[in-house]
């Protein structure tokens, strides 16, 4: 065993020197750091299939040029997310900003928030008048109305604009596949849904093209942001790799202990087949927000 | 503002004297007798249409008696949940069990487990060869490829038997829609994908059913237990009743700190409209394998 | 292995058949029941000591009544608690009370209250001329300023009015120890010092009583209720009980991944020799106002 | 308000920077920034007081180091910690050494462990032949056994080695007094009891002391790491302070739920006159493994 290592922190760190000295510590700190090492090690492996599951509201909070910046650099092969994620930067796309809110300040209440046409994500606030504009976009539209939900993301991904950047645009021009299993539980599905009431995208060739890039990947390696379905999804995918995943990194502040997926341990999916007995993994207690800056920064410097 | 007052807990204690008690309190067991009473309210205002969302791993936890119970009592009229929920639910149908691990022991690891044959969830185990008798089921099926998921599972519902009891074919025989969002991301949709390649379950005909059923809702309810996809159908659809919500429960372990749906506070839902602002509600914070059998035994006593 | 049993639910449910049931399910639902009968067997014991250390607002919760009823009962022999549940205790003794706020109708802000001269506890709200009575009461005493704070606090309680009850006056009255290790951190410890500047309660000489204590215990059991210095204190006591403690069970909220000892695992406590390696254990994870009411009912009814 | 502003990273990323973008994001993320620069205002505003409480096992997890470098920098005035840091602190002083673990792994239990003699925190492993090291070290102690705890905890600073270097040896150097309210609960104070059976450390003096300090910091600012008694200590003295709290932060990953302390928003200790009505606070969800290092290096670049 190795000893725990008392860290010394200097002005003008750098987050590689952080997180190479956090290797040596304890708690979430060390998993963190072991977190960013096991990511390191998945793009490095050049023969290894990087699967990205996306939970958890990461366009609102300001996270969206991370998710373009590691789809561009490579460092998402697969991505696995929410509608809300997918609406939220469509709303980016189309020059709509979301907002600070200061829930210390106590001075709205949620009463006067839609009272104001406001939508409340926790301290972040997004104006109603997103919808109408995205709107105004889906109306311009011209798709098949029975493709896959993968399909159609990057059909929409190629009508945004290039600027601002998007995650849907970003996935389309790099070849990314987007899989969205719980697509209809958002306000872009519900928006299509009364726009194209004949629409009927095909969840299930979804399902089926995802075991197939499962069944492709000889060596795999996921990377689960938040828990939810698109965890899930990754998952359950996982059984069908030859060898199961051989890298995991999760971050989450979900617990184990109410037996939900969102906050079991990694190690659980052992026994089930969809992580290898002899994977390297790493759970990471943390909020995202914090997270993935670290990660992605530490990975952008060692690449 | 009442007083707190000091409850007294005697011998051979009946839940709905608890719940009475418990309404005197503080922290979340005044909000569990709270959410006792305003689900009362819900179920005793015949005008009231409650939604009832569900996720996490309530049967292999033993609770799917107590869903089939709140089925046939009327204390559900709409119910949204997981793919896991209903794969769990079909293996217990077709006589397969749950077992009871203890990871206390830990004389098992997961490795231990695979080896095994046997999948773990948190404490409860679930032997692999369920998944055989599984395919053996759905191969008997006989059934339009591009219906709903909620026609297609009334329609497997009455293809279950009527002992065991299930909550599938509980809901099928009681007329009691279910909705299952990201239905592809579960094991039975897994099979049925290989059974049926060319299965098209239509899911945006999902989404206008249950568009339509919360707009004809002038009374509408909320209960979630979980997160997760389910508890945002259920809320996303609340904006299309014509009052929105005005009974609202909720039962979890995810915080709210870090944005997502999971764990939002239900207050928040009145910035979006979905819940109405003058609305009773009752955010419990517990694990919902303790909450919800005192929740149906309160509930059957007072109905 | 034992099946899962999906259990049954019915109207007029006692307390006592629920855990009876909640034993053959799974996560939090099943542990709650182990750890009931845990204490069964704790008290059943006729040789077993059985340490309660208590953290969290239990009071001002409306659970005093619970203590002085598990104290009563015999289910406590030493309680081990933190200041604010001793001041708070006195404040009801004296006749004063604790209101029931409502967070959810953001009617008062924390500023407002200060205005108001009410102090918030979560949802529970505190007057603060609470304060101004226990001076009065405090004025009178008469106790020699370099005793134990153990026997400061039985000769606290002997102070006490016999009603409203109080824990102070019933562990008084039962001869059952009070440890607070903690004790200059609370409202009652400050205004102490200010009425009496040469106060030095002998705090080592707590410890040492302790220590005998958990020494002379050959078979000791442990019940804890929230974490924080009480769990620590009876845990490091049970270093020096000839046997380690040989049944434990632990209410908590608090999450292990951080490495406090309050989320801690009580599996932990075996390497440091704190519980022994053969004993029964169970954590629940869930609110002690929930878990309190109901172990307490299933004691009384199979005691 | 302000947009949330996409933020962008780049590889070879000083802390420095990370925190400027995260300013202007949501969620934890934007709340740890809010903690640097609240922080970085009590530092440069020359007549605050900084009153730094600090709970979890930090030193075991590899941040001693970092209390170190805050203390010889000038960025905390008054430390109320817990004995188990100060034992923890002892050990690496005395030249002991906290071993990694890894949970992961799987190939020791809590019983192998215990035979081995190596005591486990969360996933950091402690060899228990530390406390006869500790034991040695203690005979040689020379003091008046009736001092305050703060007193002796700069005594015994002083009679620490220079290197390695300890949090008691610098603060004993730099004349920052160490508040540990709960001193007899921890190993250190265990064997100070067997070796000075008449040991009577004065912790009213203790209370008397810290009330004092409060009462002279016109400018009070407070940084609060984990919950506990240090929380509760600091906060109970701002009340005597002039202007209450002016400054506040607070890294936890507890709950406010459950009512306890621990957890509390740092608002509600605005209704108990501890924080000023227009103080500025932030409260960040996040192990403090993490975010110590990133505000310890934040800070030393920006003072």
């Amino acid at each position: 065993m190795k000893n725990v290592r008392q860290i010394k922190i200097n002005e003008n760190l750098q987050l590689k020197k952080l997180i190479d000295d956090l290797e040596n510590t304890g708690f979430n700190a060390k998993r963190l750091a072991n977190a960013c090492k096991i990511y390191e090690r998945m793009v490095k492996d050049k023969e290894c299939t990087i699967f990205f599951s996306l939970a958890g509201a990461m366009v609102p909070a300001g996270m969206q040029n991370i998710l373009i910046d590691m789809i561009e650099s490579g460092f998402i092969d697969i991505l696995v997310t929410t509608g809300a994620n997918l609406t939220h930067d469509i709303a980016e796309a189309l020059g709509f900003h979301h907002l600070q809110g200061n829930l210390a300040i106590e001075d709205k209440t949620d009463k006067d928030l839609h009272d104001d046409h406001i939508n409340r994500i926790y301290d972040v606030f997004m104006p109603n008048n997103v919808y109408e504009g995205m709107e105004d976009f889906i109306k311009t539209l011209d798709f098949d109305l029975n493709m896959s939900v993968k399909d159609f993301l990057t059909y929409l991904g190629h009508q945004l604009p290039d600027e601002p950047k998007s995650v849907l645009k970003t996935c389309a021009n790099h070849e990314i596949p987007i899989f969205c299993p719980a697509f209809t539980d958002c306000g872009l599905a519900m928006q299509l849904s009364f726009s194209y009431p004949k629409i009927n995208l095909n969840h299930f060739q979804d399902l089926q093209d995802m075991i197939n890039l499962a069944w492709d990947a000889k060596t795999a390696g996921v990377c689960i942001i938040g828990g939810g379905v698109p965890k899930n999804y990754v998952l359950q995918a996982m059984q069908f790799s030859p060898n199961s995943a051989q890298f995991a990194i999760q971050i989450t502040m979900d617990r184990p202990e109410t037996g939900g997926l969102s906050g079991a341990e990694l190690r659980e999916a052992i026994s089930w087949g969809k992580i290898n007995e002899k994977a390297q993994f790493s759970t990471v207690v943390t909020d995202a927000t914090i997270a993935l800056p670290i990660i992605l920064s530490y990975l952008k410097t060692v690449t």
